[in-house]
Formats: structure tokens, C-alpha cells, sequence
């Protein structure tokens, strides 16, 4: 049994730690905080965790955080950065649910996310959690960046084929699709159901910060430049993302099938589909699962990688609390056994 | 471990009883018929159960069947009267999702289901399995008829009411909303997303199905004859019922809130919200629990309550496992734990 | 061809006037003003203006807007109190399309609104603009309270029943839905859609605002005291409101759809369905009819009464611009006659 | 004032006709022609159109049809390519909303939509109704074929492009969203709402019909071999197309926005964005345009094109009618100058 915290509880990705760990036999929650509505039961905040969490949200105190063996930032970027070097003493250990670790560069985390990086010396240290990439790392990390959810669903598509060698890296499209939840429960105008409901559009076009993530993560599998174009659309539902991923094949008619589940034939959360197959973002609601289908389409000599992951489990919360079960030795699948709810 | 078969798969309430009964720990899948998919493999035709569940849907066998200690029918109605006799002898217990044995007058389920009841002998043994009404009789129950989603919400918000004396049973209004699930899932026009999304209307005004099945429930507590008008209306979203209800209070100014707290103080699927609080159906999204709130506003003399299920979990297959966790002596909620998935 | 001016264009309501009334032949749109937005090209803000719409947004200036002959407040409650006084010495008439000017009474408007009536002598003046109601004084009107957007389907729905004599007007109830547009285009967490898509859920039971707008209305036509439930409802779409009327009929069987067809049998935006009809709100999407349709559910002595409307066009701008055609005798439907869009 | 008649008008273009051409002052609507609902009134099954059109569907015939100037078929894909050759020897020029006559090699047709061509020699004769590519030929048409949704919004974007020659036609991808109306209004279990809503997934990654449509009409303008990857998506909406659209540059730095902006200058109908816009579906919601941005993300050497339009209007009913008014000499964008409706 291991004592955890969540530091900044209020959004959907704290919401959705909650709800895993909550089923977690070996976890005991300690400390939940959030500075906005410290003295607010967490039952009072989301009713679906209504006798389920008994605890309030606190204001973070570094004495009660640094007495967990684990912390989960579940934090705006640039809050975990200025707080973990203070955890450190203690032995605590840190999985960041932001993007503050996930670049190895300061310089270019601070070109894209506007603002000078606190901890430059902790960019090396983090290890990017993605267990089917890293998972040895994992184990044994003090300080893991939990991947962004586009890039998950991305790098889980890719990954085989660039580790294969299959694919022209210099010419790769990520065409990705987002439920509206990725963009957090934050007050705004532009993520009104009245302004995104019934509607479809791409956005980032010119650049989106999860785009250096995903090439940091492909390159060194890349025979030359590797040159990605990303674009994300946002979705009218709430949960869910699908990446469909096009590449250039070097030859044609490669066993693309074969290649993929031979490559996640160990991996209990990536799950190949039949050849053929057309993975629903529904699939995976509620579930840690990515679900994947690749094809040749015609013999054209391009590839089609489609990927769905609930943004909000594999590609957030769920894919933290598989990082803390590879961390502390429990089974990797712990507290992630549910099935998608579906319809 | 007790064996069970599902006859009727294919269906959202086949699906949903799947989706439980998988992560129940006395439960033995033994069989799942279907005989438009015999031959099928359940997880090819719900992807979300893909390494969850390794049946094929198969033809209904009565041999195979009646080696089951238990039968879920989530069949169409009028399906199960017909082969629940043929089960009786080899002391297969029943539990029935559609309206076969909700009434006990055979006369008046032909009038509203258009068919003459093929065992009307086996109504007035059937047990209406809501347990917060009948938990005693279902323990022992050979046959259970599982209650209507909608009657579910109903029943629960009015009978407080109604037991303790408080209105007037001649003047009841339901006012309640379903997701579009609770159409099932059928081919038709009428329930296609470009039909039914993006709009709102009531429907079968003159007179539902599940009225005389309320009504049936309540007027054993009703001071006179009981009239309840109650009109359902469908919602542009996929799960959760939801009813506002209205009753006029014979005095104004009952502890209405310390009523209904005490009446499910001790029932661990209904949850009484804070005074003031607006249940939302998501806030049960996937689980059993039915929220319940009751105010009387402004001191006129109206009492209102609100009501929201999951009409696939406490509305249909979380329910029938809550009545055979009872008709078998499990722990009442053994596989129903999990927490509703928000947003 | 009059001159026209909208004070607070930045939210549905005044986006919908412009859509509105740019096909409107009798009307050169002068100026429209925000606080905020000053300076951007009001096709910039809505693409779905451009091309359509070359003004910018400006400062509300009361030296311009006193040149028009009709001003529209499409701003938020509280504020058209303060500034219509000012433009009274030019001749300007104006329509609000805010709560300002609905009540009658300025203690209960401060009661309900929370702040004290800027201008409590012209609430007498104004005229309650529900041409069904008030054809002729709106016609002569000065000052215009354009009603809010459940009033005007409760309205349309009670007022025959209530004109009639033919229900007990101390029972009445009104359970009310609507699409999340009617929250407005307003910065906040309760309208994201990751919030309120894919649930529903009651609000505002305690009492509503529309509560004593709707009873003034009604309560001259009743015999004895009125008493109303008002319950209005969230419904996950973006445009529409549907409201579903309870009430007791002092005696069973009079016909209702002659009362109702001949109620509005003149009325250009009523429209009285057939017996049986269930109206859904897509059947008014954009346009600004109300579908009506009446009923006594199994002679049981309860009058039930649905009415569908657009919140933003019969329940907001085309609604106003109703009162305009009025004001200026133009054709009453002048520029309102576009179909709904369906599907 | 034209005769005109639809054969097929209970599906969503056929409503979406009576929708725009109720509005049209040249057009007398003759005929509307269902066998499954002839003897109904067009407004019972569409309840927006009452007091719109006042039409009965009838069963298709001949005589009555020949008489009308123009025939609009809005029928499942075999249909008008048997019932044209009967319509010929009157004079009645048609537009086929369906698939029919978009190819113009028979046994290319036949192989993608699974049967024989019945009027393989009016394949030559047909012209793509496309008025940005065809304007001229449209105009003096016979036999118009409407083009497809998708196809109409990926070559609008495209087109400029390849005019131009400016990207490398071998290595074209289109990834390209529909909302659920694209589908139709045929029973079935796939499009149900419980199916298809909160849930988003690609289609037909194997191969679309619509590839050969839109590879027919960008190989005049390629430099060497077409190769396009044409995937569809769903999206859980009702009305709009997306498609996101990829190309190598040949050279980086080309002035995409100034090419866009010139092709597009004198089109009634296409809206190109400035640099950095990224096009929502509800700006062109209920609209005949078509919205249009482009940009090389990070001067990568890859364009991006993001092209939006209602399926329903600029990709099915409203082209058909600019197609009728160039070939009947009315203004082109008679009837179709209605507003988007947002939100």
C-alpha cells in the first residue's frame, strides 16, 4: 500500500485519477489539492465520486505532499516544474500529468510553451512514460512525464513502422481528432457547448505544442530528417481521440498486420485490430486501451494507421496510474481492468 | 459460482450485462444466444468487449440453457413468456429485462403490449425486482421481472411520498427524459442520429407502456384512487433517465428531506442529494446508482423530485445483477462497485 | 426603410438579429455596439456573417444611436434600464430584449434580479411584446419588453386553457427544456460542453426568473389564485426549447383542439398540430413559429400541452423583430419567413 | 417561372430541395414523387415545411414528370440512370443528386458501385456539376451530375493547387469528415444515435466511392500519375464536411493565400479564409458556401488546405440549385443567400 497525493485536483484529469484509484487496492490517497476549493469536499465538486472519496481538497502543503511515496501533478504546465525540485528530498517520487518534463530541451520547451522552463537540470532525469516505449525506465524513474494524449495516440501508430524502417520519415501526416474534454475544465468561451456542439474544425494548423513531443519520440528511429505535419481537430463529444496517421511506404505490400501485432503482441493495452477493422472511439471509453488498425489502401504505397485511446485514460490518467504500477512493482494492469462503456 | 446465460445478446442491455457480469467474481458466463449472430464472436460485434469476453453468440439451446442456474432474457418482449416455461423444470432461475411479467393482470399487459400472455399462470409468481420495494421476495424468487427504466426512477422518487402519506394520489405527474439507448438497438429510422440528435420532443403522450407498471406499484400505498400522468420524452444523448415529479402535498412544510434520507438510509443504490442540489444524469453515467433530490419550491404546496438512473445499469442490466446478487446470496452490490464515468 | 442600431451584439441574441434582419428590406443596420469587441469587424467575431455583415462592432455612443429609429438591446440584464431614459428626448423606440422591462412591479423585479430598477417609472410604459397577447399596444409601443424565451412557450401553451376557463388555475405546472444557447455566449465552467453535452438534469427548481414573468401573464385570466411550477431543464443541444404543460381540467372531455385551433387560427408564428402530434424542436430550428399540440391523456382529467419554440428566434430575436414589423407596420413577417432547418 | 419536379423526395436532399426552393421565385414546385409515401402530405413527414409547400408525394410518372422543364433526382445511386433515357424525348433537362452519372467510364462505375451501368452512353453527354470547375457547360446541359459531398469539398481545395502546379500530384491525401446526414435517411442499426454519437471513426480506409470521382476530375490538371488517399471520417453532428487536405510543395514559399484568393475571387460561393483561419462547419451550416484556408505549417514544405461545407447544401441540394439557375439563366445564387445558422 502506497500513500499518493494529487496536486491540482479539479480538473478532468484529477477527476479521472480519482475514479482509477479509487479501485486501486494498493493505493491509499492521501492529500487532493487545489488552492481555488481547498476546504471543498471532492464528492461536493463531482457528484459521480459521491461515496466513493471521503477527502477535501486542501491547499498543497509540502509537508503532507513529501510524506507520499507518490505525487501525481495533475497541474496548468508550469506548475510541476516549480514544485518538484521540493519534493525531492524526501524520496517522493513524481509523475507529471503536464507538459513540463516531456521535452529534453529547454530552449525548445520554452519556444513553445511560452515561458522559460524552471527546472532545466530535471529534463534529462524525467523519463517520458510511454510503457510500450520506455517501460524499463519506468520502473525504476523518479520522475515520470505522463505523455500528452495526442501523442500517445500518434506514437503508438508510428512507432512500429519507423522502428521497422518501413515508412519515408520524411514525410509523415498525423491528421488527429479530439472529444472537447482535452481542453480541460477551464472557464472560456470557446469550449461552450454552444460554440463547439455541432460543429467540426481543425485548429493549431500553424503549430501545436504536442508536435515537438511526438518528434522528439519518432527520431531516433528515423533514417534521415524526420519531417511531421500534425494536425489536430476537435470533435463534438467529449471523450475520445482518433489519429489517423499516413506514411509513405519504401516498398509496397510490406505484412503491415503481421508487423503490428507482433509488436504489441505482449502489450495489455494496445490492442491490433483485424485487418480491415475501423477503431470507434467509443471502444475505448472509459478504458486504458488504444485500439489499432493499419492497411495499405489500393496498393497505393501509403500507409494508414488508424488509433484511438480514450484522451482522458490511456492518453492521461490511465496511462499514469499504469506508469505508478510499473513504478512501484504492482501488476501493470492494476485498477485499469474496466471495460469501455459502450453505447 | 453460480453458471449463467444471457438470451439476447445482441441488444444494449445484452451488452450492458455482459460488461458487468465479466468483472463479477461468482458468475461463470456459460452461454449468449443469438439467433441472428449465431456463430459470431461477442467481441466482434462489441468491440469495447474485445479480451473481455471469448463466447460466440450461439443459438438459443434449451438444453444448454437449462444447465444455467440463471437466465438473464434481454430479449425483445413478448419472448420470454414463451420459453420460461420450458426452463421450469431443471430449477433454472430467471431473471427477465423486458416487460413479460411486470403486470399481473393478463388482460391489461395485452391491452398495452398488443398480445395475448402466453404464461399469464406465471404472473403472479413473477417478483418485480426493484429491491428498494421487494428485496424479501426477491431473495427467493424463481422468476424476476426486472423493472422498466423508466418505472425505476419513478417508482423510487414517488414512493417515499406515497408511503409515508404525504399527497394526493389523484393528481401525479411524471415528467421524464430518456437517452436515445432506451430505444434499443434496432433498426429504424426514427432513432437515426440525423433524426433524433440536435432536438427534443415528447413522445407516446396518450399513453405509455410504463404507466400502468407504475401505477401498479404505487397504488398499494395510494389513500384513494391514484392518477398519474406520465409523459416520457427523448433526449439527444445516448444513456441516463431522468424525472422531474410533481405532487401536490396534502400540508405544506413536511420534512420532505429528512423523509426521504431516512427511507434510503440503509439502500447502497439511492443516494438523497443535499437540499437545493439539480441531480444530473451523468453524475450516474455506467453505474447503479439511482440521485435523488425533493424540494418544495417556494412553499406552494407542489412537492418536486427529481430522479436521475443510468436506464442501462439501474434502468436494466446493473439491476437485474442487483437482483441476482439477492436471489443468490451475494453481496447486494458484488460487481456494481464501479464509479460513473464523468464527464 | 428605417435605421436601426443594436446595443450588445456580441452574444447569440444579437448575432441572431443580424442574421435576421439582413434580409430584412425595410432596415439599414447602423450601428452595433460592444464595449469589448469595438473595433473588429463583426465578420470576424461570427464567420458566418461575412459577406453578409460590413459593419464594426463600436462604442455604444449615444449621439449615433439616438439617430436611429429603433434601438435593440441585446445586452445582459440591467444594463438597457440605465440607458433608455437617455435616448427617450430623440423619438428612438426601443425593444429590450432583456428582463428589464417585464415585470411591472420594481420591488419584485429587484426581488428576483438582484439589484434595485434603474428606471421603475417606465416599467408601467413598457409593453409586454408577445404579439399573441398584446397585437395592438405593441404596435404603438415606445418601449418594448421582448419576452423571455420560456415565457413565450409557456405562454402560447397555457394562455388558451387559461382564456377559456377551462383548468384550475391553482395547479398548473410547466416543465420546461431547453438547448444550452439560452445561457448565452458567456465566459464560464457550467456551459462547457465536456459539462453539459451527453447529460441532462433540472435547474433553478427553488424558483426561476421566468417564474413571475410567466404568472403575470396568465394571472389575469384566472379565476382565483394562480399558482404555477415552473421547472426548466438542460437540454444537451444548442437551439430550442420544448415545454410540456400540466393542467386540471374542471371538467373532462371539452375539445381542446378546436379551442386551440381557433385560439390561433390568425396567428402567423402559432401553429396548432394535429391531435396525436408529438412537436419536436428541430421542427422550428431557426425559424420563428411555435408548434403546438394539445391532449387528455386517457380522459383522466389532466389537459396536457406541448409547445416547441427556437429560444433564439420565436424565444428571442425573431421574436423582436416581430414587435418591429408591428412598430413600424411593416408585414408582420417581413424577413421571418425562412423554413426551419431539418435535419 | 420553371416547372420543376423531384423524384425522391423523402430523404434528407430531397428535403433540403423543398427547403430552398420554397424560397425560389422562378421555380413552381410541379411534383414530389415517393412510392413509399405517395398519398401523404410532404408537410406530415417533414413537420418544418407545414405551411410551406402544400404538396402530397405522389408515385412517379412519367407524363406529369415530362412536363416539368426540370427533373431533380433525389434517389438511392441506379435509380435516375434507368428513368433518364425515358424523360429525354420532352425536353426536361435533369440533375442528378445521386451517383449515377459523376464517371464517365461505365465499367469504372460499375466496379465501385457493384452493378451495371443502364445508360453507359449518357455517361459522355452528363456534365459534373461542379460551377467553379463547369460553370460554362453546366449552363447549356442536358443532364447535370450533381457532385458528391466530399468530392466537392476536396476539390475546391484542391484545384488551386494542382492548377497551379504547384504540389506533387503522386502524393495527394485527403482525410475528410462528414457529419451523420451524409448517410441518408434509411433505416438501419449503424447510424442510430446510440451507435454513432459520442463516438468518432474513419469508414471505408479500404477505398470510397468518391475517390474515383474526385481522381477524375484533378488528373487533367496533374503532371504525371494521381495518386490520392482519400479517408472519411464520422463525426457525431448532423450537417458538415471538413476535409484537411496534404500536399508536398514542390517549392516552399509559394503565395498560397494570394493563388487561393485569385481563383476564388469572382465565386459566388467560395469564402477563402485569411492566413491562419481555421474554417468551422457551423459557419456554413444551412449555406450554400463553401469555406476555404491554406497554409505550410512551420515552411515544411507540406500545404495544409482545410475546406468546410454543408453536406446537405454546397454538397448536394444547393449546388443542385446554383446548377439549376446557371442552366436556366437566373442569377446564380438566387434562393441561395440565406445566412449560416449559428449557433
Amino acid at each position: 500500500m502506497i500513500r499518493v497525493g494529487i496536486v491540482g485536483g479539479t480538473g478532468y484529469t484529477g477527476a479521472e485519477l480519482l475514479r482509477i484509484l479509487v479501485g486501486h487496492p494498493q493505493v491509499s490517497l492521501t492529500a487532493i489539492t487545489s488552492r481555488a476549493e481547498a476546504g471543498t469536499a471532492v464528492a461536493d465538486l463531482f457528484a459521480h465520486l459521491r461515496g466513493q472519496v471521503d477527502l477535501l481538497f486542501t491547499e498543497p502543503d509540502l509537508s503532507v505532499l513529501s510524506e507520499c511515496d507518490l505525487i501525481f501533478f495533475a497541474t496548468p504546465n508550469g506548475t510541476a516544474m516549480k514544485l518538484v525540485p521540493e519534493l525531492w528530498g524526501q524520496g517522493t517520487r513524481v509523475i507529471d500529468l503536464a507538459a513540463d518534463f516531456r521535452l529534453k530541451d529547454g530552449a525548445l520547451w520554452e519556444r513553445w510553451y511560452g515561458m522559460p522552463h524552471a527546472s532545466p537540470d530535471l529534463l534529462e532525469e524525467a523519463v517520458y512514460g510511454l510503457p510500450e516505449l520506455n517501460r524499463d525506465a519506468i520502473r525504476t524513474a523518479r520522475l515520470v512525464a505522463n505523455p500528452g494524449c495526442y501523442p500517445t495516440a500518434v506514437l503508438l501508430g508510428f512507432l512500429p513502422l519507423l522502428e521497422a524502417g518501413l515508412v519515408d520519415p520524411g514525410w509523415l501526416v498525423a491528421d488527429a481528432k479530439s472529444g472537447v474534454s482535452g481542453a480541460g475544465r477551464m472557464a472560456g468561451v470557446g469550449m461552450l457547448m454552444a460554440e463547439v456542439g455541432e460543429s467540426f474544425k481543425a485548429y493549431a494548423v500553424g503549430g501545436h505544442r504536442h508536435l515537438p513531443e511526438i518528434s522528439r519520440n519518432l527520431a531516433p528511429f528515423a533514417k534521415g530528417e524526420l519531417r511531421l505535419t500534425f494536425v489536430p481537430h476537435l470533435v463534438p463529444m467529449i471523450r475520445g481521440i482518433e489519429a489517423t496517421l499516413y506514411a509513405r511506404l519504401g516498398n509496397s505490400g510490406a505484412d503491415l498486420q503481421t508487423l503490428f501485432e507482433g509488436r504489441y503482441a505482449e502489450e495489455p493495452f494496445v490492442d491490433v485490430l483485424p485487418a480491415g477493422s475501423h477503431p470507434e472511439t467509443r471502444s475505448v471509453r472509459g478504458s486504458n486501451h488504444c485500439r489499432i488498425a493499419v492497411t495499405e489502401p489500393l496498393g497505393h504505397g501509403t500507409v494508414v494507421v488508424q488509433s484511438v485511446i480514450d484522451n482522458l485514460v490511456k492518453g492521461a490518467a490511465g496511462q499514469a496510474v499504469q506508469n505508478m504500477n510499473l513504478m512501484f512493482g504492482f501488476d501493470e494492469s492494476m485498477a485499469l481492468t474496466g471495460t469501455a462503456l459502450l453505447p
